[in-house]
């Protein structure tokens, strides 16, 4: 905490985990300051407004997905081997993430759904990112010959993203020890219907 | 407004109202007391506590789920025509319910999963029910032949709540016209997997 940039991140990783457990709207400067023996000057040196410090608690959010969700399923082979990561990384997300358990992204789309604005924009940035990266390995997958040509690769990624919120409801609220064998019984039924038919 | 019954009743749906768009952390008793134009005091002669008003609220929003969702399903013959039309009085209801638009059980999962107490037992309680009341319909679509007699429910009812939930995120973050077709293409194709061949 020695240095400016040390502090600054400090204080949006902080900030990242409150906004995991209270909501991103719940992120107070004060019990901020107060958590990393700042003053609230000395925070607002790092940042102009809460909205400010919002903005770079999603970026920092946005990162951490790609490196644990994202980054290793495109290191895995073009085809379904891919899309497959991008399911398990997410489920592995929202399972432990290093911000405690649930995917934040998820409460995200919940609390700013109806308060537009620029956290509104972002979250949407985010979410439309998601699908396009699911929707790109299917659209890959259906290139290599893995899946069918006339694979739907929206509806694909619609289908996922439902997968993988019933999950996180399944695990996180109702601590249910079958989500994920649900979560792999409905993503192995979605992949059966896209499969290219080997003769 | 003159009786007590109907002042507790405009309390309660202002809240809910209120907890749609803010969320139910969000509901502060000031700001309630000056939009019913009400005391203070008047409010907490109705409500001791902000979270004896919570759990009104969330009281509230099952009897009206109930209302628009379940029951009308209910009133359908047994068999796909009630499961059917538990999906389609979902996507109803997260399109619009009277309360703006969204579903705002989505909206209390993710703002109750991880805050232990009494709201969050009741946010599991109707989250458990309403799988349990898709499971039901499901099961005794297995038995009236319209489904396979192995059709597992509970996987029924976890891919439902995927796709509404994935539904509800395409309607009311993205805004995206073709969401109500997605949430139907995979509905067809999670229908066309238990119904029993006819031969």
């Amino acid at each position: 905490m020695t240095k400016g940039g040390d502090t600054r991140s400090s204080i949006v990783r902080e900030a990242l985990s409150l906004a995991t457990s209270v909501g991103l709207e719940g992120v107070s400067l004060g019990v901020l300051a107060s958590r990393l023996d700042l003053s609230k000057s000395g925070l607002f040196a790092h940042f102009k407004s809460k909205e400010a410090l919002q903005i770079a608690v999603i970026d920092e959010a946005r990162e951490r997905f790609a490196e644990r969700v994202v980054l290793p399923a495109l290191a895995k082979p073009r085809g379904e081997p891919r899309v497959q990561a991008l399911f398990e990384n997410q489920l592995k997300w929202s399972e432990n993430n290093g911000l405690g358990s649930g995917c934040i992204f998820m409460a995200l789309v919940q609390e700013y759904d109806d308060r537009p604005g620029p956290l509104r924009d972002r979250v949407v940035d985010s979410q439309r990112e998601w699908r396009d990266i699911i929707a790109k390995a299917v659209t890959l997958a259906a290139r290599e010959g893995h899946f069918r040509k006339d694979t739907d690769a929206e509806q694909f990624a619609f289908e996922f993203v439902g997968l993988a919120t019933s999950f996180q409801e399944s695990h996180k609220l109702f601590r249910d020890k079958s989500a994920k064998m649900r979560a792999h019984t409905g993503f192995e039924r979605l992949l059966a219907s896209v499969r290219a038919r080997r003769n």
